[in-house]
């Protein structure tokens, strides 16, 4: 380790540059000048930047997807405080010790990159998409204009431009969200904009009661963003599912006209490809026809199945997307560029966008600019500064090419696939049903409650077995996957593979594990 | 360049991977599984990264810092769009021709961090936020729980706890939001549930109107707030200013009365301690006894003037703040941590914010987990993935100390003073009015208008200056910095020096390049 030796050159290259600073002629140094020291330093701190690369390098990438590394170092929360030194102090620490804070906050993180990790609808270290995060980070702009973001503003425009081709769409507009619930509540603001246009200006207490409808199975964000954008929960109508966790259109039909006859007005239908437990696709072209009917805006949040758009094996599940209104598709879930890259897609092309949310700025949306104004972007969100999330997904598309990118999907539903035959094959795993896409929800009975299904306290005691098996891997830090209770099922496992490095080594590990954890149960 | 030898071994990797991956025995590989290849090699994507990231380091951080490189490469987007081959096509792309494209893309990008950057509210590039950035991306997890964010949600909570106490709480809640503006809008959304808990279940329809002040110098998110809660930009009553950009306490008293008298509903107060334009702070203590007075919610966006709490010279400014009921605090901006790093910050210790947004997906915050539970903050946000943006700030201040931060802060006070006594000193630059903060907004009279303010085109003509001066900087690439008309003034320079690289020698080079820019106008 050289890194003593980089410490003794921080130091002097440190001194001579305070010497320089306090040597230029005629400047009224404040004492605020004089004590600023070494951290400001270039030199200084692109050494500690190189230093602290190779640990990211070395921690955070190679070690940190290494299945001979754990996935986890479990510590209850107030070990976890005691072994890190977290407080903020008025004195700075010396670089060794930052370095070493770096190594540590590495190794007790999740290793959300690890060929192991199932947890979430994330997983995978793409190096691609990695370095567009790390050159976004390094230039540091904000994507609302292009004179300070000229390349972003193209880039953002030709991804997107890409991503409409595969919903179906020859045109429409769009733009980057922080996440997929804010991009559902950009779907929900501009259908009640689309309808009532007035509601900018005069808000919602002069218009009549508004509804929105979407499954009993959809994302809670759609409750989440009725409740901030001032429609209130009570008028998200929850519309039935069939026992695949598909909206039943009939029943959608049904709803909208109990509500219409109540005298409020519905306004849009928000239909998920891709539920978050189930992985369910609502049918598109039957809800279509209902929102078609109704004149109703019709949103799909297909944050997790959007990318099946890529395949033309599994782009079915999407049938009839093309007639939607809007669209949020999260790259940074199945194709794992990196959270946040959650893009809001429209077909609307009468700016529709930018009338809803614009403010008109003049300190940045100067109307006598030397540049084509168009190029102004900004003004479409919600947000104004707003972070550049194209980069990564446009890198790690031109490496891969669409058809790398299929291959990428393809290969995580083989995987499932996969799954699925080897947990028939194996006693203890039962399917809560056959999956239509990568989730893959199960029960493990284990050996103490097999056959004993008629038992009295059976789906009790089976509920008690994931939270167990959970906490055991964590412990082990052998690998991570979901569980949850739904409905009226007791908690079961939610398994997700779309970590492009894993093998079907690392599935029948998954397997195997399982048991093990589970053979005392 | 070792570039070709290092893609050599790609290739050579690459094979021998593929070779393995075909051997595995008994895996059933799919057509898709087979046609992998290149790109998802753990080893070639490594290699990748460390050459991108010497890219990075050399092109992205040094020479974007260099005073002997350009500020920005100026062209047209017609231009750049024949120049950047941004298409997303079906195939992949080599790894040499990838490189060049980052390459490309650092080239063409405005260079934020560089000393002569004076455009946004946001410059500088601290080596230790860049660190903490490069490991968020890499580790890669949502800030939703303790299980899969362990170090994160301490750290957080430790981060959040210590800004608390800059505004002058013992105790609290807080989140970091994408944005200020979405901050803004949480403030919103928190005051009137408070005011009216139904109106989360009930939503608008139900509630009489609602009605929230801010200043006509307030920043446009409150505007945007508005529309996107529901609440209506109509019903944000813009109270007056006096001459200095600071909102009038009497204004706001007699507005309040009205809007009262009028049978509606006033619940929150937004104020401003540094305004975008202006960097003008509204008198808090004046506000506070009005909002006392009516019961209202007192929120601070504190966006840009929150650092100065920092400094024991300058958190005089905020004098009051401690009697907020909410804060926004961006550290992205005049601290330079990086896009997004924005604390929305609550004196409630009654746990209003997780109450106002949970949604309590049972997926992710199961009630039956082996920890203590009140560690999955993930509820408290509107949004469900959340990044990490604590980390960068952590990072920074272990380095710097609070100490440390102040000396930056008062560092960038005494550069905008120094800025305004050689103003005085030079013909042709004219101050709006004497700086409260770091917004330093002159008009720049060239040559041929110079003792001409009594001709009756002088102001229009006065207008046309800064646009011109602005595109020959920017066509030049010697610097950048923004201007804007505002209310019944013509166009005139915003210049901010938050940069802590930045010099004196960086201050008379803006000066005297105003001036040769301007020299035959």
């Amino acid at each position: 380790m050289n890194l003593s030796r980089s410490l003794c050159r921080f130091v002097s290259i440190t001194r001579k540059h305070l010497g320089r600073n306090l040597l230029l002629k005629g400047f009224p140094l404040s004492p605020a000048m004089a004590r600023e020291g070494s951290t400001l330093q270039r030199d200084t701190g692109d050494e500690f930047l190189k230093e602290a690369f190779k640990i990211v390098m070395e921690e955070a990438v190679q070690n940190a997807t290494d299945r001979n590394h754990k996935v986890c170092e479990w510590m209850e929360p107030e070990d976890l405080k005691r072994v890190l030194d977290l407080n903020l102090r008025s004195e700075g620490e010396p670089q060794d010790v930052l370095l070493g804070y770096c190594k540590d906050i590495i190794r007790l993180s999740v290793k959300t990159g690890h060929p192991r990790f199932f947890n979430q609808q994330f997983s995978g270290l793409d190096r691609h998409a990695l370095t567009g995060r790390i050159i976004s980070e390094a230039l540091n702009t904000s994507q609302y204009t292009y004179e300070v973001a000229p390349v972003f503003v193209l880039m953002e425009d030709e991804v997107l431009r890409t991503m409409r081709s595969f919903v179906g769409w020859k045109a429409g507009d769009g733009i980057f969200c922080p996440g997929g619930s804010i991009s559902n509540m950009c779907a929900l603001n501009l259908a009640r904009f689309q309808r009532f246009p007035q509601c900018k200006e005069k808000g919602l207490h002069a218009l009549p009661r508004l509804v929105v409808f979407t499954s009993q199975e959809s994302h809670y964000s759609i409750q989440k963003g009725a409740a901030f954008l001032g429609i209130g929960t009570d008028n998200v109508i929850l519309v039935k599912t069939n026992d695949r966790g598909k909206m039943i259109p009939e029943d959608l039909d049904h709803k909208i006209q109990k509500v219409k006859s109540e005298g409020s007005v519905p306004f849009l239908v928000s239909t998920t490809c891709g539920t978050t437990v189930f992985g369910a696709f609502d049918p598109l072209e039957g809800i279509a026809d209902v929102c078609e009917r109704h004149s109703l805006w019709l949103h799909v949040d297909a944050a997790w199945g959007g990318s099946a758009l890529l395949s033309s094996r599994h782009r079915h599940l999407l049938k009839g997307i093309e007639r939607a209104d809007s669209v949020t598709w999260n790259p940074h879930k199945l194709l794992g560029v990196g959270l946040q890259c959650s893009a809001f897609l429209l077909r609307d092309t009468t700016q529709l966008l930018e009338r809803c949310h614009a403010a008109n700025a003049t300190y940045l949306f100067q109307t006598d600019k030397f540049y084509n104004l168009q190029y102004d972007t900004g003004d479409k969100s919600i947000q104004c500064g707003r972070r550049v999330d194209c980069l990564k997904l446009w890198l790690m598309w031109k490496a891969l090419g669409s058809k790398g990118l299929e291959t990428r999907v393809d290969r995580v539903l083989d995987h499932t696939r996969y799954l699925v035959e080897e947990m028939k094959r194996r006693e203890g795993f039962r399917l809560i049903m056959e999956p239509e896409f990568v989730n893959l929800c199960f029960w493990y009975v284990p050996p103490s409650l097999r056959n004993k299904e008629n038992s009295p306290d059976f789906w009790t005691r089976l509920g008690k077995v994931a939270p167990v098996i959970k906490e055991r891997m964590m412990k082990k830090g052998s690998m991570m996957v979901g569980y949850q209770p739904h409905g009226n099922m007791v908690n079961f496992f939610r398994q997700i593979v779309v970590n492009p490095e894993v093998t079907k080594e690392d599935l029948d590990f998954f397997l195997d594990e399982i048991e093990r954890l589970a053979e005392d149960l």
